[in-house]
């Protein structure tokens, strides 16, 4: 057995979380790496990872988060963020950065470079926010599996007010836009509903097509 | 170490792959597992995903996909394909299933359908479409892992003119667009020109917001 699948079939959205268990730091050190190992569209990571363990700030993001109350209860909340526009600035930083750590320029990639700088920074903001986001879920994708591994449940949610979360954040500051909230702690088995209900999926044969 | 720390830094995106290397059907079940295991909004799966091994409709994807070789040369190439709009029959159908599995309705669940049918119909098709391609990124993300478990490579491609591999695959009549392209192969190492490079990440620093 794949222990990826293991994994995968041990998750699922913990709906109610023990307050006050905490996620050691090792643990957290592991899905924190997860994400940023992750791919990303040109290698750019267009989106940065907050991590919210203060009590005021969490009761503050759970009132426009549906009230879950995972929200409060998670040992440390992550909030994706994604870059709120691709930016010359932000393209060549990250070049820069595959330049410095590799310590050397390479044509083609400085020929890419120049293609990307041609090319995202004309585009609308709003169509380079939501590149940008699709590039967080793949972390997303990658921390669940850390997680999992990690013996951490996890709650991944949309269900909240992106605008009041980035307000609460300051995240206009810092150029980006909340897409995702991630509760990282540990299920409390008895008030949970769905803790014992099967994983649903469709078959495979209504969810592969081959040609 | 993290095992899944390990699989994420042992992947890069493959710049060329040996022709003809097959992945065997064992290795090819777990990834593609991996892909249906993972979390989605809602658990609606908005997204399904195609094989190519056609080679003729391998060739005609690589003339729409700037030229790319392994697009070609891959084992399987994986087409992530998400739904054009969330209608209220994709809603009840999953709705439904999770009825069916889990032998029971549910008042909270039953509840909820009713909030997202209510809700997502009325949405523009765009935004829909938006939302189901995030949830394909999930997947992707589930995939890079499991394919680094089987010892697989890949190679996750957003370069490419959707609205033409969407007429290849005659996708808009199964009410799908394509998102992702994910070749899955063996490197070839020799013309390769990222194999050997440093992968390269912004530190924890420049990724990590803590509150």
């Amino acid at each position: 057995m794949s222990k990826t699948l293991e994994l995968l079939n041990w998750r699922y959205a913990a709906k109610k979380m023990q307050a006050g268990a905490a996620v050691p730091a090792d643990k957290l050190e592991v899905i924190l790496e997860a994400i940023r190992l992750s791919a990303s569209s040109s290698g750019l990571q267009p989106y940065q990872v907050l991590i919210i363990t203060d009590p005021v700030i969490k009761q503050q993001i759970r009132e426009v988060a549906w009230n879950q109350s995972q929200v409060t209860d998670c040992s440390h909340l992550l909030v994706f963020a994604a870059w709120d526009n691709y930016t010359t600035e932000r393209i060549n930083m990250m070049f820069d950065l595959v330049n410095t750590q590799r310590g050397f320029k390479n044509e083609g990639w400085e020929a890419y470079r120049q293609k990307l700088l041609a090319y995202y920074p004309q585009r609308p903001a709003e169509q380079n926010f939501e590149h940008a986001a699709r590039q967080a879920y793949i972390g997303l994708g990658s921390a669940l599996i850390a997680a999992a591994e990690q013996q951490v449940d996890t709650t991944p949610m949309e269900g909240f007010e992106p605008e009041h979360v980035d307000k609460i954040l300051n995240l206009a500051e810092l150029g980006l836009k909340s897409v995702l909230l991630l509760p990282l702690g540990y299920r409390e088995a008895e008030g949970d509903w769905l803790v014992n209900l099967k994983k649903v999926r469709r078959e495979q044969a209504d969810f592969i097509i081959k040609r």
